[in-house]
């Protein structure tokens, strides 16, 4: 397992990304022009593309292959990419830097940032629908419209976003924490390998497994993102450092200290991998990614 | 067709969209409830309930009936509603009424208005995956995904968007008006249409004469409401009558004068119950609802 060459795993469907995302994204000069540029600018200004790569290794865990799940690897870079772009507006978290360049709304307005986020996510259902071309049983796309529904929305990704709102400059429990962090973060990563799973022909039982792998993975995803936001820098993580403490934002580290936050990450990591053992030898780069997301920098 | 009672059918299928649209919402007691409230208090607020009833009409056209429908009609109304809240936030129109209550961010505030939004959009794709259990050919269900994604995002909704915003205070030619009265309305009613014309089993052709019936009337609808702008007072509108021109927005009676505005509406609901004929005495609601978007008062 440690042999495995994440580097390379990581950089090979990176690319196989980004030239989809620019293919699949309008381009610039379709009318209307603006909207096009900044739907772009966001989507197309790099990142780890975790959640595309999450969908592709999904798949290839029971067999399947990355772009007969590329379109909706994509949606789910759009919607994750919407999400910020909403979340950056002044009327929510209000910030001016994101992947080390101005945020959306900075650079094309408030309006235009509200609509280029809308269209994202409206594109990438159309994104999902495509991909019924591409695998064995159309009949599962509709789960996948359902439950990417379900993941991003009030009962998984804006649902943690509402109460992260709410909660800012609150005393949060460490459950109130936990259903932030499992909602905002978590059902995205958890949904995106489901639907790597499914969209592969994967069975009930794989697509159980790969959602506890997820739920678990997310999870310790979000910790680590805390921590590094106490300890890591504008160069480093392209956004400024220290930003949850001024936004008075309940964080892990804050409520349980650095060193506890460290320790729950890594057993998380470590019940992950063991969830992922049933697919054998299929999920050495989900093994390996989990390892990173505890080791990562940025 | 002049004997349709017209209104005893609306108000028969609002009645069933209405109790859809609070059973298919999440109740304002699930968590977080804030977001829910936002959500049901902008869909539940009333409303002539157009789209959700294209898509009852659309079906009845070749067939069908209202319920093997429903849960894309309320999916259509979601989009609508997400649009209005969206449009209505102060980085867009700045608007404090709609359908004669305060406007959502107005009560819950710009960052839950657009989270409500978002979450509404995301709610009407999992309803569509949702009506794959009512109709005769699930696969159906990936081409209205496609499709009302098509009439919602960049290419046809939110572009029409775009280019409102980027020309308030502009000069605006005959061509750009229709180019956003088309995108931003007609699209979606269009898409209405469409979407209960192929859930119901409608063939190629079907799609086809809906799809010509729904941009003229959509486009006709369209100019009606900009001369109701002009023309109408809050009571009957709900909403500030004259706020098109206090914004600088286009409109086509500005552009073209009441009375060619009045004709040319006329001659598209003309237009439109030709394009229907194809469907007989099946589109007799259609024929009367068409008459009735050039003869309403709000």
């Amino acid at each position: 397992m440690s042999a495995f060459d994440l580097d390379g795993y990581l950089k090979e469907r990176r690319v196989l990304v980004d030239a989809a995302l620019d293919r699949l994204l309008p381009p610039e000069q379709t009318p209307p022009p603006t909207v096009h540029r900044a739907m772009r600018y966001s989507v197309l200004a790099g990142g780890k593309r975790l959640r595309p790569i999450l969908v592709i290794a999904g798949a290839e865990a029971v067999g399947g292959a990355a772009q007969t799940v590329m379109p909706t690897a994509c949606a789910l870079e759009l919607i994750h990419t919407y999400s910020l772009i909403h979340d950056d507006l002044p009327a929510m978290d209000n910030d001016d830097y994101r992947r080390g360049r101005l945020t959306n709304h900075k650079v094309f307005g408030d309006a235009m940032a509200i609509l280029a986020g809308d269209a994202l996510l409206t594109l990438a259902f159309r994104l999902i629908a495509e991909n019924a071309a591409l695998v064995k049983d159309p009949r599962v796309i509709r789960d996948v419209v359902a439950e990417i529904a379900d993941a991003a929305g009030t009962g998984g990704m804006v649902g943690g976003q509402v109460v992260d709102i709410e909660s800012e400059g609150q005393a949060v429990t460490a459950e109130t924490l936990e259903y932030i962090h499992i909602h905002k973060t978590a059902a995205l990563i958890r949904g995106s390998l489901r639907a790597g799973v499914r969209l592969a022909g994967g069975d009930g039982a794989a697509v159980a497994a790969i959602s506890d792998a997820g739920q678990s993975l997310g999870l310790a995803f979000q910790i680590v993102d805390d921590i590094l936001d106490v300890e890591g820098s504008l160069e480093v993580l392209g956004k400024t450092a220290g930003s949850d403490e001024r936004k008075q934002k309940a964080t892990y580290p804050a409520l349980h200290g650095i060193e506890a936050s460290r320790r729950e990450a890594r057993r998380l990591i470590e019940e992950t991998k063991s969830r992922l053992a049933v697919f054998g030898g299929r999920s050495a780069p989900l093994c390996a990614l989990a390892d990173y997301v505890v080791e990562r920098k940025s």
